[in-house]
């Protein structure tokens, strides 16, 4: 097996840019990736007993102008402001496991989608007639997902994912794991791909 | 003016790999480098208000699994244990800033030799004598270094080298500054290369 785990929270925007490079990556070094929602909310926050970083007195400027100036060398341009409140990522977590256990062949699609909503079209990625929309958008039938947000269903599949995701170590966002070694962070792409050449160390 | 200041607390571990690896990125680029000893006691734990990483869930198991990682890719064997508990770097940053205000041309080669004492040699930087030892083997004489970390002199010039790393946004170790322009973490080193190589973005 040579599987890259790619873990994010759709309202982390270093997972937003790590999802821009990580297929990229996989694809070169011949790995499948499997892409992961989690919720910083439960790690960062519940588990690890963090404030949020926009909170913490230096490092939250710093992270502010680092966010920028990553997306500026990306050159993306973002639809919403990185300092606007974060939308709840709950939902959409929901709906992203939903997917990934109903139709995995759609789970990367459907995220990069979500992504993209929120961060390109300044969507509001916390309402399920939105992310029915963009499941539709994938030729589904958007009910069976609308229902798996109403029946409890979605919120199952992403306790049991968060969950393992938490006894895996997983606590930030971007957080991969190369056949199981993880990296932590956006910064990692230089080691990661030095770790898929010469098959780690 | 071309630049590089390097901050670092002489008892972090991924300071002391950014330590190895700053001064010839500098000279590939043709800048200066100006070491500079800071407190993550004082950043971290009281302006901040954070926990010591190897405290935290989660992400200190991680940590450390990364700080091995990263020895073991750069081929660097440790005389003292990662996770021995850690010596009190006051003193070290005293002797430091002392060095740097008096003899700046042999600031960076003691902050390297207190780097070696410590994680290679495995000996007690927080100690005037062994300071003392490692400063008059740059054939210097070791009494004036060991008056100023004992009349307060080594206290006030680290107190404002601190007041001045924190006034700049200063918190991690190791931080660099690029020409003013703040790079966190030692995983920075690509970015900071296409930083220096492009002229920024």
């Amino acid at each position: 097996m040579k599987e890259i785990e790619f873990y994010f929270d759709f309202i982390s925007p270093f997972g937003f840019l790590a999802s821009r490079k990580i297929g990229a990556l996989a694809e070169k070094y011949g790995y499948s990736c499997r892409w992961q929602a989690m919720l910083l909310g439960v790690s960062v926050l519940k588990v690890m007993g963090m404030k949020p970083l926009a909170s913490i007195p230096l490092k939250g400027d710093y992270q502010f102008h680092e966010m920028k100036r990553n997306f500026r060398r990306e050159g993306i341009v973002l639809g919403r402001s990185l300092d606007a409140p974060p939308a709840y990522p709950v939902l959409a977590g929901r709906a992203f496991h939903w997917v990934e256990h109903n139709r995995p062949d759609l789970a990367e699609r459907f995220a990069i989608d979500v992504f993209n909503a929120y961060w390109i079209d300044d969507r509001t990625i916390d309402n399920p007639e939105i992310l029915g929309s963009i499941y539709a958008a994938l030729d589904q039938a958007a009910d069976p997902l609308l229902d798996a947000l109403g029946n409890g269903e979605g919120d199952r599949l992403l306790r049991a994912a968060v969950d393992r995701s938490l006894s895996l170590g997983v606590f930030g966002s971007p957080f991969f794991r190369i056949n199981g070694e993880p990296f932590f962070g956006y910064d990692k792409f230089d080691q990661m791909e030095a770790w898929l050449a010469s098959g780690g160390w």
